[in-house]
């Protein structure tokens, strides 16, 4: 085989739309890595939610959009198939960004080599973006202390489930919000999370209430929604409220309302938004913070893959509609 | 004179509303002070926006409510008329938490001398609560930098008026929102701020953006409203919000909705609820903060001041309506 396909990024989505429009699929020549140059053969490749942003550009976003005509952004892992580079050998696995085609040549900036023993999947689900994402927001913003309350939204979510699991590792008391009972489940029985609330179909005030009785000193924030408020509503002094997203609005025309302030000054509530670009040279720190929760069994997670690079192209709904079942990822 | 005027809180705030009915006055014998105690003649007596916090018991407060029948809480300015406590004599002038009375007894706890040089009305309208407030707001949570850009909104205020002046004498542009013209010429023509929005009669977008070219990098809320959400959609990358006040809704029977999210993150945007309280003990360093300030002329004041103690109880309702032109006192 000498040809491969990408996926080039054609026009910008019309009212949020994401599919099989936004997109051009050309088949490439197989290059030849040039010097101090790798070549990569993705094997998975991340879907996340953070790509909406990337195809926009009428918003103001803490990272450029993708050009239009350029190969789609995404991380992803892959084997290294050609090396002019002295730190990377044929056969080395590596993770990073790769965007949407089936081969990547890389200057080996920004690509961290899988660690021995961790397979392919797990590195992209554990040690990709959302762990890491996860590891910083919770670990060093949200400053967690054994014995206190947590609560994350899009709690089965890739970055949700790997902040609850860290969370209950340090100690907390840990509450996920999830939108189906299924989810619901998953985070309580197989996670170990203390509760889960459905907001899609609980009553979110009293179910909270009764899930919190000593109320919450962490709130890790990733979907926004009418549940924000009474979380907000319902901390302790010197909560701590990490923002990393607001998937709920990134498709809205108008955006939603916030909480009220009132309670920030009564209860001396910090609240830091945070995106993990700003953070990615310290990576290499971050993986060590977070490995040993993984060789001590403490992060579990779940896939859900779909088959194929040009699946992603309609793929990405699964996210804004809310029925990935854990990290949504593409086999290449 | 053997007796004084005392005036104690007899109910809570019914619908909100402030007046003569909550309290009850009462004429005392003039205490002898014991052992380690001064007796102070109170000379001015503040009054603030957080007293409205104090009466009720019906929400979550950094502070304790005054009980019922207890003599109403505030900070004021006096004269040890009789000290047996070693560290204060007779004549020295204090500053502390007095209550509404002419008289009081204090251990000497929490109060601070008045110093050489200053007049008691400056001692109380810049080094008392609003002054201390205003330098740990804005100089250790804000972090403002020189060439930074800065909103303080109630910025004729007392608090409001010092974030202001500091932020101009350690170099950023200021922005100041209030609420009349009259007070929007005060703080430019007087206190130098670089611009004023009235938020009762500007178009306030507009206006913002006009007044803020290089957008908004430090925002000290001290009010809530309407203005609050088109500043955060203006702040720069890593913009600092001190949220200090919410003065409109103290009195709103449903708090208002606050900005959506979306901007923390794309910003990394920190929010910092804080309450004077929490920082009493680190007064005598943020008087040592301030002083320069003051030394060096930078920092201007007005004063509201009401005549005799009893014009407190109807006097407050300045503060709600917001007519009061600076800082609002009581002149015993």
């Amino acid at each position: 085989m000498t040809t491969y396909t990408a996926i080039h990024l054609k026009q910008r989505p019309e009212d949020g739309k994401i599919g099989e429009y936004l997109f051009e699929v050309k088949e490439k020549d197989i290059p030849e890595p040039g010097d101090n140059q790798i070549l990569i053969k993705q094997t998975y490749m991340s879907l996340d939610p953070a790509m909406f942003g990337w195809m926009t550009d009428d918003r103001e976003s803490y990272i450029a959009p993708v050009e239009l005509g350029d190969v789609m952004r995404s991380s992803g892992v892959g084997t290294v198939v050609t090396s002019h580079h002295p730190d990377f050998a044929e056969g080395d696995r590596v993770m990073g960004m790769m965007g949407w085609q089936e081969y990547a040549i890389s200057d080996g900036k920004g690509m961290n080599k899988v660690q021995e023993g961790i397979d392919e999947e797990t590195a992209l689900c554990v040690f990709g973006l959302p762990g890491l994402t996860a590891t910083q927001g919770l670990l060093n913003i949200g400053e967690p202390k054994s014995g206190e309350t947590l609560i994350v939204t899009g709690a089965a979510g890739s970055v949700g489930s790997i902040v609850g699991q860290i969370a209950k590792a340090e100690g907390l008391r840990v509450i996920g919000v999830v939108g189906s009972d299924e989810k619901a489940s998953w985070i309580t029985d197989e996670l170990g999370f203390d509760g889960a609330i459905n907001y899609n179909t609980d009553d979110l005030e009293a179910r909270l209430e009764a899930l919190t009785p000593d109320r919450i000193d962490v709130f890790f924030e990733n979907t926004g929604g009418p549940i924000q408020r009474h979380i907000v509503n319902r901390m302790n002094e010197h909560a701590r409220v990490v923002v990393c997203g607001m998937i709920a609005d990134y498709q809205a025309e108008e955006p939603t309302p916030g909480p009220n302030w009132l309670p920030l000054i009564k209860k001396r509530i910090k609240i830091q938004g945070f995106a993990m670009p700003d953070h990615l040279d310290e990576s290499p720190a971050l993986i060590k913070q977070l490995t040993p929760y993984v060789q001590q069994g403490q992060i579990k997670y779940r896939s859900h893959i779909i088959e194929g690079l040009t699946s992603a192209m309609e793929g990405l709904n699964l996210l804004f509609e809310g029925e990935n079942k854990g990290k949504l990822m593409v086999k290449l």
